[in-house]
Parts: structure tokens; C-alpha cells; sequence
């Protein structure tokens, strides 16, 4: 419990309310929008019955919207319904279910402004090929990933942390350094070393022969899992949370359950965490490497999770390398692929973008790390180009770190960030807080502006050009642009004798150095513009530089 | 009328039938297996009534197969069914007609073996990734296209043929001396250059006030157009039929037909055409270019001439520079898309067979040329290394040449293989029979075999590999092969001390050079298999080389 409370310090208005037969609620109870408004309830669990099919909703009013949502119990006598208000103003709810203890319960609240680092759920924005929140603060994915982070041990032999942390802290102190906005964690424990200790809660309740009942949950593993939401959320990162996974390697046979136990965990997931603003459901990591589940194993769940979230939090799922899935099903809200060819170079990203049409994020592209293994020794500097080049293209890529850590039993048993999190050991890390304040600088998402011709240039509103050289080390870049605009009509093409200022940014070492020139637009020919005297900004010589060119 | 007789003494078994009230066949007709039986009816058109809107339908029974199929009308008084029987052995035939003379006629036909060179229509093969034959022979489209060459002009001031050849003939002429075995042809005349002489036929007819009449149609068109396929097939080159196009500018306003036209050109053309074996129908090209058409056009056309084929084609649709196409929906056999960023160099092609998991042609890559478009000016090696670019990734490439040719006025109107077909220009063409026999060798079509990973290697069936060293002069290739073997089970992983011998292909040369090195296979890690020594092939410092690397 000493997790739970650690983390429940640093969460948000939750307003429990318990009620034996009734709820009683303080005169006017308040939660922020986006926020989540709690229901307690108290009652027996009826002899026979099992209290996770029991049947429990609420339905919440307001003057802008009437919303029905599921319930869940919660152990003990406990049962609970959550809800996030998307509107302000003065709320009432009466619950229903077929406990009588449970049914008619009513209550009221009102819905006050967000806090101000709270801008709703993300959402795909009004283009279909990138993020907002839902109060319309632009959002960008600029991912991370720790698979088993919420599950790490709070052994300090196998940790890496700051004297008096846990490692989950400090995961969460080394997210907070970072310009991270989202991180990818595995729902149910990973057994990526079978020397690892094992978790303090597992997700299912075990019968007396030691086997799982797959039709009762355990409360308490997945209160630990929403503590780590709210912590997240409170450092304005998202949580990718991935449902099922192919790493249990029969420690746990998690990956083995029956399509109904997978129901019925996507069902008491959506009923307790839909309300938390900073989720994003992701149905698998690597899906078709799970051997045990067919597919429609996969179908089923993934109307199981839509069905138990009314917000309609973004959903996708995840495969192996190069093993696109369907992601024009209109179910999935955007692609989160496992792929390093298509930002491995310029040229590649866009044709993804460009089939799909709906937001790409590169989720796996190989991790910066030592590992050797091929998936798992990059560069920082490989890594971070990775992701630039996403960007450039109007795509998103994901980071992880895999440095091996530790040597537990002397026998070569290691961890690392990828796995269990901790400190950073790596590079890349640190360049994104930079890479942040460049995306929330940017008037609009990037798009390349003249595709299939031009891998380099986007534009990034009217006037506003972000050109990324790469692994390009030259002396000078000639003043040269895409003339036409894409097919956006809000970007005119650029008009002889325009000024442009251009900046130089070293996206490696993360400095910002204005060019003293100003250019004049001048027609080359049909496609490109060039400077009126082809003058050229000098460059330091160096890789990882990007251009950001300004109409004066 | 010329022009058709001159292609018919070329044409197939065609056997014609004509017969006033009761079709008389001769005591056993023969057509052979993927030929074409026409039944010709003969009866007076309904005073009042459109021809084209008559109901007419013949069911064809033998042991193996009962099938009906729609008839036309075809000027005058002549009707017609067309039939192509895909099962050897007797067949009956019976039509039903809602005008008397064409109902109820009966009539018995004999499908005997197919001719040599018959092979029947292509369609998608057992592994949803290539393209074969009906009899199960391989197909590979080495597609070359000439949008309205089968509209060219008999003006010998707007040709480029030998003496006493049309143009159409002079096409056809290159075309057989060529390794091509697909072209890309408008159904509809093209105005590339309003100042290019008027077709002979059009497909509509108009009406008294010089309009089109977009209820009726000019049979002679489409014996035109047929007799030009039959003329494809003799050479064994499939005919993209391109439907609909945006080339129309105004100057005859097919590119602005009701969709109703629309619909009634493809039953149309399905009814008279789709018994030829060499057709497939490409709805459009640049579909999205065609901006007098709304999105529901494409819908109603393709499910137009779906309906029209009982044969089901292949079927597929062409948008505009990197706008891909819904290719998921399964009314698309395959991917036509224009867009040259997937083979301008190594990793790119195969995302877009892995993300579709159809057979992918590249339809449009710019072409070869010395146009002042940007689209129209690439060297013969460039067009030929994009066709290699996009094979060595399990994907196909389209080629054709815009070479400018002839000053009709002396006021630079010219034009080019592309628009009207005539003699090469070009350099790529004459390397395709030569890539033809490479594809013809191979046990079975490529797949990168480390896709993601090794962009250079595929396996083309068990211990097969070609690699391609694309633009890279060097003096030698160290032999190193992926060990694995993707997720084909029937190719197993190298083995320590299997064997193997390389080949140097010169690409561009067309020569085979065989490496008097045998290669003998050793782990270098858990990816790759290097030569036990260590060995290298030498290579002759020549750009668009590949190998060919066999078990032995």
C-alpha cells in the first residue's frame, strides 16, 4: 500500500463519497472539468453471486449532456462509479443496478473550469492527422516507452533510483526532466526476466488450486495502476496503456487467458479508468506474436474496450516489425506501428501518412541502448534523428532506452529503462524538452509541403518552413523552396520578393542561431523559389540541423 | 474502318454467329479454353426503344460450370453475346431477351485446349502479394503505358511509324519487340494537345443539336478498342483498360458524364469486353484529378463494371502523386498507384506492400524522358533501376517514354510515346525482355526476406536469393546473406556449410556473369550468414548490378 499512498499524494480531485444506502454528498461537491467525480457505494456482495457481473451504472445530467457509464466493484463492500464531466456546470446522477443497495442512489455535483495544466483527453484533431486536447491545446506525441515501469520492484537491488524512491518515482522524477508527453506501459506484468522479482499484485484473483480465476479481478492491482495514471497526468504525460502482451512467457499464462477473461478485463478497465483523462487504450503490444489468442481474440477486445470507455479515448494496437495492421478500421483512431524503415531515411515516412491517412506514430523504430541484440543498440543521435525525421514528415515516433543496468546474481541477470524504468542512461532523452518547445513554437502541425519531391521541407503554417538536413554536414544551405503548397488552401504558394529569415538549429546540441541574412523570394522555376542573389546560410558543419525559415 | 480489319487478321478464334430468328451453328463449333464464343443475333430494334437499354442475357451450361453472361447491342440490327468459356468440354448456351427475336435461342459450342500462348486472364496468386495466370503460369507485369494510343492518328504527319504502318500498328510493332506484358490504354480519347487530329470513332453518339447522347453508344468505338486488345493479346501483353480520366479538357466533355453515363459505358464495355481474357479495368487515372466527378462517381463505376464482368478481372483505380487509394476495399484486386517516393531508392517499396497486403504496382514513377515537366525527364538507367527497386521489394513498376517527337505546325506542338504510342525512343524499353527471362528464371516471386532489415535481399524460393546493389559502384561484394527466411516456412534458415554460387547480372548490359567463387555458408551472428573464409565476389565497378545467389 506504501506505493499507492506515495503516489495518491500527487493526484488530482478525486472526491470519494461513501454512502452505506445512500450517498451523501457535501453540500455541493466540486471537480474540475476533465477531472473525475468518484461514487462510492457500499454493499454486500450477494451470496452466490459474482460481484464483477454484477450490473451497475450511473447516469449523469447536465444541461449540456446526459451520460450513462458503468460501475465496478471495487473489493470488500465497495463499489464505485467514475465519471468525467466534459462540461462545467451543476451535474446529478442516480445510479442503477440490480443490488437494490446499489440502485436509485442519487446525487449532484458541479463541474468547475480545468486546472490550468489540464486541457482534457487527447484527441485526433479537426486535420485526421494529428493530436489535440480536447479544450483544442495542440498535443504532441513525443513518446517514450517503460514497459513494465508500474510493475518494477520495490526491491532496491534491482533498481536504479535516488536515495529514498522507489523506482517508480523515479521513473516519474526522470519523465518529469524529460519533454516526454507519453509513454508506453504494459497493463499486466511482464516477465522480461524470469529472475525478476515478482509483482506485489497480480490483475486476477487465484483459486485455491493456485490457477487464475479468470472471471475475478484483483481491486488492488489496478488502484496501483490508476495511481500511476494520475501521477503521469500530473507531469502532463499521456498513458499509452497496452492491454495484453506476448511477454509472459508462461510465468503467469496472462497471455493465454480465454477471449471471455480478456472481456471481461477490458470491461473493468473501461469502468475504471475510462474517467482518467491521460488514457490511450492500446490493445497489444506486438499482437501477433501473442501465439495463444486468435485473431479475432483481437476483434473482441477491441469492441470490449470501446464499449467500457464512453469518452472515447484514442485506441489503437500494435504489431511486430513491419507487420502493418488494418488501421483504416475505423475503430482504431490512429496507427502505432513497429517499423524503423520508415525513419530510418528521408522519403519513407510520408508514404505512410499518405495510405493510412489518420495519425501515425512510429511506436517502436528500435531503442537507443547497448543491448546485443539489433533492436536494442542505437545511438542517441540515431535515435533522435528517428524521430526528427517522423516529425518532418508530419508523423510521430516513440523513444525508448534499453542500457543494460545492474548484474543482480553475478550470473548477468540486467534490467533496463525499456523494461522496469529508472534513470536514464542514455542521450536522447535530454534533447526533448527542446524538441517541445520547437513543436508548441510551431503555428501549425508539419506537413511536407511539396510530397514525394521535397522529403525535406514541411511547412508549418503560412510562411513557415521547417527544412531538417539530417545527417547532411555541409558548409551552406542555398536559400531553396518548395513554391507550391501542398493542396493546403490556407498556405499560398510563395510570391516573388517575399523575405524570409531563417534560423539554424542544432537539434543535437540544442542551440538556435538566427541567420543574419534576409532571403528574397525569387522563382527558379515552376516548383522551386530560391534567394533573388542565391545567397546561402552558412552552416556549422555539423549533422542533426534543421532549418526554421520565417516570412518576414 | 481500316484500321479494325487490319488488327481483326491478327485477332483469336472469334467464332461469329449470325442467325435471323435462331442462331445456326455449324454441327460443333470449337472456341478453346479462355477464347471468346460469340453468339450474333439479328432482330429489328423496338421503335421507341433504346438498344442500349434492352435486357439480354445467355446462360452457358457445360459439366463443369453454368454461368450467364450480358449481351449488347452492336448497331443495326446485330446483338451479340460474348462468352469465354474457362472449362474444355461441351457447353450449352440459351439467351432470354425481353424482344422475341432474341429470346430463347439455344446452341452448343465445344471448348477445346487452350493454344499455346493462352494462358487466361491473370489474377491474383495463392500468396495475395503477386499475379498469375488462370492455368497457374506466373505472371510479372512489366508494364510499360500509352494513354490514347489505340485513338492515334492515321495522319502520317502525326506519327512515328515505318512505312505502310499506322501508328496503332507501330505501337504494336514495339510493343511485341519489347519485354512489356502489360500497358496502361485510355478507353477514352486523350486531349493531351488540343491541336492533335480528331479520333475516328467516339463512344457516344450525338444528338441532332451536336451534344452527346448519354444514353446511346457507337458500337464501332468499341470494336476499335476490342480489336486493339485482341492485338495485345496476341502479343501477350494485358490491357489496363483505363475507364475514366481527367484529360478530357473540355474538348469533347467525356470527363463530365452523368453518373449515369457512366454506369451505362460500363455495362457496356463490360458486356462486349470482358470475355477477352487480357483485360483489366482501371477505373481511372488520377481519378482524383477528374474534378468534374464526385466521390460517389468512383463508387457506382466500380461496382458498375464489377457487375458487368462475370469473369472478375482484376480490378483497380489510379489517384493523383502520392493520394493513395483505398486499396484495403476488396472491390480492388490490387494497388495502381502513382507516386515515385517508394522506389527512388532501397526501403521504401516493401512498407507499402506490407502496410496494403496486395499485390502492389507502381503505375506511375515519372518517366523516362526529356519533357521540361519535372515528371517527364528521367534517364533510361533511373527508370530501369526504379523497376528493379521496386521488384527486389516483392512489388512491380510501370515504365513509359516521353521523348518529344515531331513540329506538326512549326509552332512546337509534339508529342511522345506516352500520349499516342509510335516507335521507342527511349533506352529502358530494350532492357525488359532481358529482365523478363530474370523474372521468368525465378522458382518463385521475391520477398525481402529480412524486410526492414535488409533492403537489398530477397529470396525468390528455398536456398534463391537475388540481391541488388542498386546505384553502389564497388569493386566487390563481401558475400553476407540474411540467415532467416522471413515468416515463408517453405524456406528454411541457412545452414552452416550449405554452398552457394553467385552470378553478376548487369542490369543495364543485360550480360550474366557467373563468380567462379563457391560460397560456403557460416554464422556471423544471429542475423547474417557470411562465406567461412570470408570471400568476396568481384564486381565490375558498374552501377545496376545484381546477384543472383543459388544453393547448390
Amino acid at each position: 500500500m506504501l506505493r499507492i499512498s506515495l503516489f495518491f499524494i500527487a493526484t488530482l480531485a478525486m472526491t470519494p463519497m461513501f454512502a452505506k444506502s445512500k450517498a451523501k454528498a457535501p453540500a455541493v461537491a466540486e471537480v474540475e472539468r476533465w477531472g473525475c467525480y468518484e461514487v462510492a457505494l457500499v454493499a454486500d456482495v450477494p451470496s452466490g453471486q459474482n460481484p464483477f457481473d454484477v450490473q451497475l451504472t450511473a447516469t449523469f445530467c447536465s444541461s449540456a449532456d446526459t451520460m450513462t457509464v458503468a460501475g465496478f466493484y471495487d473489493g470488500g463492500e465497495a463499489w464505485k462509479v467514475r465519471f468525467m464531466p466534459s462540461a462545467e456546470g451543476d451535474w446529478t446522477y442516480s445510479t442503477s443496478s440490480e443490488i437494490v443497495a446499489l440502485d436509485g442512489q442519487c446525487g449532484t455535483f458541479r463541474c468547475i473550469a480545468p486546472s490550468a495544466n489540464n486541457h482534457g483527453p487527447v484527441m485526433v484533431d479537426s486535420t485526421g492527422l494529428h493530436f489535440c486536447y480536447a479544450d483544442g491545446t495542440r498535443y504532441w506525441p513525443i513518446g517514450t516507452t517503460s514497459y513494465d515501469w508500474m510493475h518494477a520492484s520495490s526491491d532496491p537491488s534491482v533498481s536504479v533510483a535516488d536515495a529514498g524512491l522507489t523506482m517508480q518515482q523515479q521513473t516519474l522524477k526522470s519523465l518529469a526532466e524529460s519533454g516526454f508527453t507519453k509513454i508506453r506501459s504494459l497493463l499486466l506484468p511482464q516477465n522480461f526476466n524470469p529472475k525478476y522479482p515478482e509483482p506485489d499484485e497480480y490483475p486476477f484473483e487465484r483459486k485455491a488450486d493456485g490457477t487464475w480465476d479468470w472471471t475475478r479481478l484483483n481491486p488492488r492491482y489496478f488502484d496501483h495502476v490508476e495511481a500511476c495514471t494520475r501521477a503521469l497526468a500530473d507531469i502532463g504525460i499521456e498513458q499509452d496503456l497496452i492491454l495484453f502482451h506476448p511477454y509472459d512467457g508462461g510465468r503467469w499464462g496472462f497471455s493465454a487467458m480465454p477471449i471471455e477473461a480478456g472481456r471481461l478485463l477490458c470491461r473493468y478497465v473501461g469502468a475504471r479508468m475510462s474517467s482518467q483523462r491521460n488514457v490511450w487504450w492500446s490493445l497489444a503490444n506486438e499482437y501477433d506474436l501473442v501465439k495463444e489468442q486468435p485473431a479475432e481474440a483481437w476483434d473482441a477486445w477491441t469492441d470490449a474496450i470501446i464499449a467500457a470507455d464512453p469518452y472515447r479515448h484514442l485506441v489503437s494496437i500494435h504489431s511486430y516489425t513491419a507487420q502493418y495492421y488494418s488501421y483504416w478500421d475505423e475503430r482504431y483512431t490512429h496507427c502505432s506501428i513497429q517499423d524503423q524503415a520508415p525513419v530510418e531515411d528521408f522519403g519513407r515516412a510520408a508514404i505512410v501518412r499518405n495510405i493510412y491517412r489518420k495519425p501515425v506514430v512510429f511506436d517502436e523504430v528500435l531503442y537507443e541502448g547497448d543491448l546485443d541484440v539489433r533492436w536494442g543498440n542505437l545511438s542517441g543521435q540515431e535515435e533522435l534523428f528517428r524521430m526528427y525525421q517522423a516529425l518532418i514528415a508530419g508523423t510521430y515516433c516513440t523513444h525508448s532506452e534499453c542500457y543494460l543496468l545492474g548484474d543482480v546474481d553475478g550470473q548477468g541477470f540486467r534490467y533496463n529503462f525499456l523494461a522496469v524504468g529508472g534513470k536514464w542512461q542514455g542521450t536522447m532523452w535530454a534533447r526533448t524538452k527542446f524538441l517541445k518547445q520547437l513543436l508548441d513554437d510551431l503555428p501549425q502541425p508539419m506537413y511536407l509541403v511539396d510530397s514525394s519531391w521535397d522529403p525535406h521541407t514541411s511547412a508549418a503554417g503560412p510562411g513557415y518552413y521547417m527544412v531538417y538536413l539530417g545527417k547532411e554536414v555541409a558548409d551552406q544551405w542555398r536559400f531553396d523552396l518548395p513554391t507550391r503548397n501542398g493542396r493546403n488552401p490556407a498556405y499560398p504558394k510563395i510570391a516573388e520578393g517575399e523575405r524570409f529569415q531563417v534560423e539554424i538549429i542544432d537539434t543535437w546540441n540544442m542551440t538556435i542561431t538566427p541567420c543574419p541574412t534576409i532571403f528574397e523570394a525569387v522563382a527558379q522555376d515552376n516548383y522551386r523559389t530560391i534567394d533573388r542573389q542565391n545567397r546561402a546560410v552558412r552552416l556549422p558543419q555539423q549533422p542533426y540541423l534543421m532549418l526554421r525559415i520565417k516570412k518576414i
